[in-house]
């Protein structure tokens, strides 16, 4: 994939389904969405079908577009939450996700995302982390991952893995600071107000083992 | 208002319009879901009309009910964002919003939402703060308010501001700790892998002002 030029939006794709973690993907595309004030970006969701799809924690979202899009990503987004533990056993959602992945430049994932990805077959070979109080579930999903119990984030080429949840904001900030520059990336967390926790190896949740 | 009950879940209503951020919604309604998996929550989205709201970074949401909805509201969430800009001059909203404030236990207001709330007549006499990027314009809509330029979160009375974007989340756990416990407030920060700001009066982010 080539580097985006400075004038086509960075195209952000979340993929969201029933019994998505909330913040896993509104933290991440809430820092995109910043960052669009100052640089092109485009920030959708995409689901199953169009339709409302319910979180985990009861809002509904609307997606702008399916899995099977065809337009260009920059950054997937996967998240987790409790319907990662039906998607791990279904084939035409993980196909889809390998494809839509094959086409990303950046692979990235919050909590149980991880899961998602193994499953797929998206993590062989390399390092990446998941949520720690579904640790052993998640990690299970696959056995040629060099998983990481204790870590913020990982990045291993072009594929970001994230700790639970607010990780994934850690997480973001750092890719946006690959693909852009640190100043840009602390222009994000300033206008959030966010103190940006910006060291990968420090996770204090790291001993929360389910 | 009555405490809540054992049984009662707590009603957790945002209200969402058109350009409204992402996170000032999203982040505390993580923490009131998760606050859910070990006591009864309820979460709600009120908008003016059933159907998409989209938010300033794109994404769009479904609400659950409009503003003119009768039933229980424990907290009342008001986000901020740009729509704000239009909805200081809307006075069927700034009724709407008073009659929501007036039957709810709590009013919690996140960013710019401290401007909808000033501009109604909800922060009359009392102490709150607001985003920072904003100041001057948040604080124009009410000359009758005790604004602090620097703070986190303030608490007065019912009434609960937060400074920008993220800090909203840190309010958040203080609101959850208010309510029921700070046992329950750091459960719900760890489950979330967040690293809580607890410190009403740090604000790393005062100095920016507009």
């Amino acid at each position: 994939m080539s580097e985006p030029s400075s004038t086509a939006p960075l195209q952000v794709c979340a993929v969201i389904f029933d019994d998505f973690e909330l913040l896993d993907v509104f933290g991440p595309l809430e820092f995109f969405g910043i960052l669009g004030e100052s640089t092109p970006v485009k920030v959708q969701l995409l689901a199953k079908g169009i339709g409302p799809v319910t979180s985990h924690q009861g809002p509904k979202s609307l997606a702008d577009d399916t899995f099977s899009q065809t337009g260009t990503i920059d950054v997937l987004l996967v998240p987790g939450g409790r319907g990662t533990r039906e998607l791990v056993n279904d084939e035409v959602f993980l196909e889809q996700l390998r494809a839509l992945s094959s086409r990303s430049r950046y692979t990235a994932s919050v909590c149980t995302g991880a899961a998602l990805l193994a499953k797929a077959g998206l993590l062989k070979g390399i390092q990446a982390t998941t949520n720690k109080r579904a640790y052993a579930w998640a990690t299970s999903q696959s056995k040629q991952t060099q998983w990481k119990p204790s870590a913020r984030w990982i990045r291993d080429g072009n594929t970001w893995t994230s700790s639970g949840v607010t990780a994934g904001m850690d997480m973001t900030l750092a890719l946006i600071e690959s693909i852009y520059d640190s100043a840009s990336a602390e222009e994000v967390a300033n206008r959030a107000e966010y103190l940006w926790n910006r060291d990968p190896k420090s996770d204090p949740f790291s001993a929360t083992t389910d």
